[in-house]
C-alpha cells in the first residue's frame, strides 16, 4: 500500500433484511461508478420503523478506493 | 414531513441472538408506550459475556416519533 | 460488582460472516489470556472489501475484565 | 435555580422558512405537553431538498424544563 | 437484565454542596415520576458562581430504568 | 426509500446575508454537477469578520443525493 | 496569512431576533478589547424560553485574530 | 442575562482534596484578574499519582464572565 | 520526563461513597500489577442505583505509567 | 472568497518519510483529477509498522477546492 | 504543580516549513505576551495550498501556562 | 488479515526532535514487550514547553498487534 493516494467516499446503503446486507448494497451499487475499492467504515447506522417494525436499515459509510495511476 | 415536530426518545434493547433483534426489541417494547414511531439511530453497541462468549447484545437507540396532533 | 475493579482492554474482531461473528471471535481469542471477561462495547465497525464484496468484517471493542483479587 | 431538578426531552421542529422558525414550532408544539420550559440548545440542524432547493429545515434540540414540586 | 427493554432519560440535578448531591438530588426527584431507575452516566458537570465560589453544581445525567411489563 | 443508495457530498457554501442564504448557495451551486439532490446536514458554520461585523458565513454541509438506477 | 499568528478567544453572544444578530453582537463587543478580528466559528447555538417562545438565542463563537506584531 | 455578552475562559485548578476544591481554587485564583465571573463549566478531570494514590487532581474548566460595558 | 515512553491502561474502579473514592480505589488495585503509575485522565462516570439512591460510582480511568528500562 | 461555493473531498496520501510527505502526496495526486485545490485539514494519522519501525505514514486529510463556474 | 493554577489560551501557528515549525511560531510569538508558558496541545492541523502544493500549515493549539502569584 | 485478532495498546512516546522521532520512539520501546506490532494511529500530539521553546512531543498513540496463535 505504500506509495498510493486513496480517496474517501461517503455513501448510504438501505436494506429490509440486515445491517451487513445493507453495507454489501452499498459497496455493490457504488463499484459501478467507483473503482478499485478496498476498505469501509461504518459511520451511523440508521433506519425507518413501519407499524412498529424495521421497514428498512440505513447504514452509512466511508469507502476508500485506490486511485488509479 | 414537513410541518410536523417529533420527538427523540433514548432506548435500550437486548437480545441473545444479534443486533438486529436488540433493535426490533427495543422498538416493539417501546410502541406498548409510543406512538407513531417514525425512525431510529444506533447510539451505543455493548453487550454482556458469560463464558467467553455474547450473553445478549444490548443496543441504545435513539427513537423518533411524530406528536399527534 | 460493588467493590469490584474492572481493566478494559481493546481488540479487533475479524469474520467473513457478521459483524456478530467478528464479535465471538474477538472475545473468544482475548479469552485464552485475559480472565473473567465480562462486558463489551463496540467501537469501530469497518472492512475491507475485495471484487466489491465484503471480503471481511473489522469490529474494534473495549473488553471489560473483573481484576482477580 | 439552585435547589431545582430539571427534564431534558429531545424534539425535531421542521420550518420551511428558518432554523429559528424550526426552533419556535418545536418549542410551541412542545408546550402543549411539556410545562415550564426553561432552555433549549441546538444538537443538529439538518433539512430536505426538493428542485435543488430547501424544502423545510429540520432542528434537533434539546428542552430543558423544570420538574414541577 | 437479558430479555428486558430499558429507556433513558435525562435529567439535571443541582447542589450547594458537591457533584455527588447534585446526582442524588438528580435521582431522588426524578423517582417520583420514573420507577425502577437502574443505572446512571454523568453527561456534563456544571455550576454557577457568585461572589467568586460557586454558587451551585449542576450535573447532567442520563438514567435507565426498566420498562415494567 | 427502501432499496436505494444515496451519495454523500461535503460542500461549503457562502453569504453575506444569512446562515439559511449560504445553505441555499451551497444547494444551488452543487446542483449543476450532482443530480437528485434530497437531503443535507449541517456539519460546521463559520464566517470571515470584516471592520467587526460579519463579512459572510460559510456554512459546510453534506449533500445526500440518490444514486441513478 | 502565511507568517502570522492568531489567537482564538471565545465568547456567547445573546439576541433576541435571530442566531446571525447573536453573532453580530458578540462580535461587536468583543472588538472594543481585540483587535484585528479575521474570522469566527460557531461551536453551539442554544436559547432561553419565556412562555413558551425563544427568550434569546445565545451563541458560542471561536474568534480568530490576529497578534499584532 | 438577554442583551449581555460573555466571555469564555479555560482554566486548570488543582487541588490535593478533591475535584470540588480544585474547582474552587481554579475560580478563586481566576477571579484575580477576571471579573464578573457567573458559571463554569468541567471540561477534563485527570491528576496526578504519588506511591500509588491520588497526589493532585486537576480539573480544567472553561469559565464564562459577563463583558464589562 | 523527556526521553520516557508511557504505557496507557483503562481501568474502572467502583466505591459507595464517591467519585474520589471510586479513582483511588482503581489506582489502588491497579498498582498491584502496574508499576510506575504516574497520572490518571477520568474518562466516563457512571454509577449504578438501588431504591432511588446510588449504589456504588463506576469510574473509568485511563492510567499512564512509565515504562520500565 | 465572498461568492465562491467549495467542494470538500477525503484522500489519505502515504509516505515512507514524513507525516508532511504524506500530505504533500495526497495533495499532488489529488491534483491530477481536482482542479482549484484551495486548503485541507488532517482528519487522522495513522501509519503501519515493519520490523518495529514505521513503514509509512497514512494521513487522511479533507481536501477543499472552489467549484468553477 | 500541586498548587498552581494554570490557564489555557488558543492559538494558531503558522508556517511554510512543516507542522513543528507552526507549532514553534505560535509559541514564540504568544510568549511575548503569555509569561510562564508550560505546556501545549495540538487541536486542529490545516493547511493552505496554492499550485498543487502547502503554501503553509496552520497548527492551532491550546497553550498552557501558569498564573503568577 | 481475515481471521485473526489484534488488540489494540495505548502508548505515548516523546521526543525533542520531532513528531516522527517520538512515534518511533514509542514503537521501538513497545516492541521489547509487544510482538507482531501491525499498525498505529495518532490519539493526541501534546508536549512540554522550556524557555518559549518547545521541551518535547508527546504523542499518544494505538498501537495494534497480531494475537500469536
Amino acid at each position: 500500500m505504500s506509495d498510493n493516494v486513496y480517496a474517501v467516499s461517503k455513501v448510504v446503503g438501505t436494506s429490509k433484511k440486515s445491517i451487513e446486507d445493507a453495507i454489501e448494497n452499498a459497496i455493490s451499487t457504488s463499484s459501478k461508478t467507483l473503482k478499485n475499492l478496498d476498505w469501509f467504515e461504518v459511520k451511523e447506522t440508521r433506519g425507518y420503523i413501519d407499524k412498529d417494525k424495521v421497514a428498512y436499515y440505513q447504514v452509512s459509510l466511508e469507502l476508500g478506493f485506490r486511485y488509479e495511476k
